[in-house]
């Protein structure tokens, strides 16, 4: 009965520098021009900035979400990139979604996880 | 350098009813019942509804997320518990959520994966 395979949901944890990790604002603008670049649609969002300097934030798309956790006292982050093929095989989306926020976070991969749904 | 282990994420593919999922706002009974018996703390919410019925929603807690998406048309929806041990190990707590909304949501397992992140 169930023959549906939601899609690709990237999951990793990276290091990188302060200057990224305590920079909610730079972080949506980098999440904004992919959303707009890739052309998904978002329903919703939350940036959260704690007093230490991290913030946590997740963005809700039609298409699923996309969500990232910052500890810059421990020098990571966590970040997931899930979207489902519903009306389209976005498979490839989620590999440029992650691979250029990487690059603009200029972050290191410490571990990394794909899982199809 | 890096030897913080951020927490545990339990990922998963139910199936359930209609009633189930087409009810958003059941749904966030249920999640908010949840943050309130474990004392987690909610910074922000997307709850969206689509035309089918089916609804997508991610929950933005201090302890990093919670998300769920759903699709009526194919009998199935994809279900996260992610919680940070910054300040508390949150081990139980993920899998105590994650089995009371299963519960509660009369659902039946179709995949799960736990991620230590």
């Amino acid at each position: 009965m169930v023959n549906y395979s939601p899609g690709l949901h990237v999951l990793a944890t990276f290091s990188t520098s302060d200057l990224y990790l305590k920079d909610a604002g730079g972080c949506k603008k980098i999440f904004d021009e992919l959303i707009a670049e890739l052309d998904l649609q978002k329903v919703g969002e939350v940036y959260h900035s704690f007093t230490n300097g991290g913030f946590t934030a997740v963005v809700c798309l039609t298409e699923s979400h996309v969500s990232i956790h910052t500890w810059p006292e421990h020098n990571i982050a966590t970040f997931d990139v899930y979207l489902s093929n519903f009306q389209n095989n976005n498979t490839e989306k989620v590999n440029h979604f992650f691979k250029k926020t990487v690059l603009l976070l200029e972050a290191t991969i410490i571990s990394q996880q794909e899982i199809i749904r």
